[in-house]
């Protein structure tokens, strides 16, 4: 889909327009000549699928329809922030759809899933899984679906969305099919996207002062051989042998063998996210064995060299294992929950992270919260308690449990 | 690399702007906001790189430094054509910054030749290959080499150009580095690319009326099994035999077991450019036996099942250089000579392709040429000779032997 969007084009969808207008970056002239319609560089692609669906679908045959793009969007922000909020940034942007409604509602929930399974699975990193209020949905959507991280400094993060557009932009659009009755039908949309905002959810997760600490499964470089005393007869030999016996098992090795100190290259593999590092040197050479050592725990291990390739693999499977449970511990215990507006407020300051709170379900109590504490309601969890029978914030009777905290 | 520019960042180096500023989109509102200092979309990324350059470049031990990227680029064009010419167009931009101007010299060849080597060997195309005229060469460069393609109308397609920068560019952002002397020196760069206006090239190269040919090596589809009478019994079961064999002998195999026609199977492979298509009936099987047929010569092979596998390789290597022995054999004979003015404006009208002709090296002459009958100077080419002594324009002493044509 193409870079720009004519501004008749994005002014299509009434909701759609009203949200992203404000935050795009519009280009006027061509050359030395000012443009007789304005074009904006695209914030997200809506309605650039949806123009494209109203040619292409007209029967119930034509359905589903699922697209996939990956692309540079820019959205004009004020105050940015490396890899959380940059004025341009690379996504992914998946577009569908549907005949109904109810499979619409399967695929927005499915992507959501696959994000989380992703993001705990893959990145180690455990979310918050719900629904946004109304307040906080994309603009255009009739339901808006987030994974939210937890920060070191108590800070929520929407990591991922997935949205519902119902037949919002099928009417706006004319996107109309013939049903298997011959009756002319609005097509149902979706669109999910995640960006390299992840790559700081990862970076600002797992690291800690010696520098970046990445899961196992994500890691560059998964195992850094380093030689120690290096000059000494045979030892280079052994680690280069080791690196090879590493790569032929599809470990992702590395071999330091440059002219800088040992303890020079340790904190060098440690600032870069090395999973493990192997130090090998001649008494342990004799001995048959080298160490290795955990980027996360720098937990030592003595290993004979013929178990090195399965004692890597179980090393970074518990590592991967542990590097997810040490963060699901962290989030887990960062949730409080607050079951008036006192508490409420004495939360956000004191503790952070996500608070539950319940709420009446009216946007004048999330107004009055972030003017009163700068938190956002993050999401309201699909699995629902009733936690309290009142508002946090009003006291009249609640209608949802809401996970609120400040955000990125 | 970013998508926006800065304009006083595009206007650093003299000569580039004022080849790119007539035909950049600017950007010059942030939502509501009218930016303090336009940014234009990226044309191509030279000033972005350079500005990084001048940064991270110290000494030469910092040199080489070679980078590329894949991406969206913007040239504000009046007239637009599918894959040929279109205001955004996705490319590949390689740079790279040498201590050197002979260091910078022998990446600039070498990566022309990495184009002119992938369009024959892979896409089947033959290309000529020379030095731009400096009216022609790329805004701010001091040299740029072209490989130039012939399409069937006689118009010459430019398919990918490698530039010298020489020093100017670092003059222009102070990019300098120590050498090994320790004196301070300007380094030296390069850049080249090559966009999907090759993928117009293919099409037209290569394609007839039937529609879609492709070279096999790139082929999406390189066979496509298409059994006949398929309800009689065992034909499908022997025709997803067949699709496997190939898949496994990792052949980017399809089946068409649709209930279309044969006849509409055929011409809707051969339209979408399959490489080869395999017939197979009741009375092949019956002989143990299949029908290979070629998409370029519409030739059939009777081919024994269990040959199938080293046929289709067979095949699929005499085809792809059969393609590439054709569009040769078209671009040789569409070559002609011009040894004074009159035949050169005869040639053009009379004589699709490229003319050869000798230039006296005045820009004067490439205008005039220009202005009386739309041909340029494709290339001046590697291997030189002197076909004639004057100035096929002019009559003045001759310099050089250029390539002539009219262009896309």
């Amino acid at each position: 889909m193409p870079l720009f969007i004519p501004e008749s084009l994005l002014q299509r969808e009434k909701d759609h327009v009203e949200g992203f207008a404000p935050e795009v970056a519009w280009v006027t002239h061509g050359g030395d000549e000012e443009l007789q319609e304005r074009l904006c560089v695209r914030p997200t692609s809506e309605t650039l699928f949806c123009d494209l669906y109203k040619d292409i679908i007209h029967s119930y045959r034509d359905l589903p329809k699922c697209y996939n793009q990956w692309c540079s969007v820019v959205r004009w922000e004020k105050t940015t922030r490396p890899f959380l909020r940059s004025s341009e940034f690379l996504w992914q942007e998946g577009h569908t759809v549907h005949a109904t409604h109810e499979d619409a509602e399967q695929r927005t929930i499915q992507m959501l899933n696959v994000y989380d399974d992703f993001a705990r699975e893959v990145l180690a990193i455990p979310m918050v899984k719900g629904k946004k209020t109304d307040k906080e949905r994309f603009a255009g959507a009739e339901s808006t679906y987030t994974i939210e991280a937890l920060m070191p400094d108590g800070k929520a993060l929407q990591s991922g969305t997935s949205h519902n557009f119902g037949d919002g932009f099928a009417k706006a659009f004319g996107i109309q099919y013939t049903d298997n009755n011959n009756q002319l039908q609005y097509a149902h949309q979706t669109s999910w996207g995640v960006s390299t905002r992840l790559i700081g959810a990862i970076i600002m997760v797992h690291s800690d002062d010696a520098g970046l600490c990445l899961p196992p499964m994500i890691a560059p470089t998964q195992v850094c051989v380093i030689p120690i005393q290096q000059k000494k007869d045979g030892v280079l030999d052994k680690a280069k042998k080791l690196h090879n016996t590493l790569l032929d098992a599809d470990i992702r090795a590395t071999i330091d063998d440059s002219d800088k100190s040992p303890g020079w290259k340790f904190s060098e593999a440690e600032m870069c996210g090395v999973a493990l590092r192997i130090e090998i040197g001649p008494k342990d050479i004799e001995a048959g064995k080298c160490v290795i050592v955990r980027r996360d725990t720098r937990e030592k291990v003595d290993c004979k060299l013929e178990d090195v390739v399965s004692t890597v693999e179980s090393l970074m499977k518990t590592m991967q294992q542990d590097m997810y449970n040490k963060a699901k511990e962290y989030l887990d215990s960062h949730i409080s929950d607050a079951h008036n507006y006192e508490e409420f407020v004495k939360a956000v300051e004191e503790k952070p992270g996500f608070i539950r709170g319940m709420w009446c379900g009216n946007v004048e109590c999330e107004e009055k919260i972030k003017e009163d504490t700068t938190a956002t309601s993050r999401c309201m969890p699909f699995e629902q308690e009733e936690i309290d029978g009142k508002c946090v914030c009003c006291g009249k009777p609640a209608k949802k449990l809401v996970y609120w905290g400040k955000a990125y």
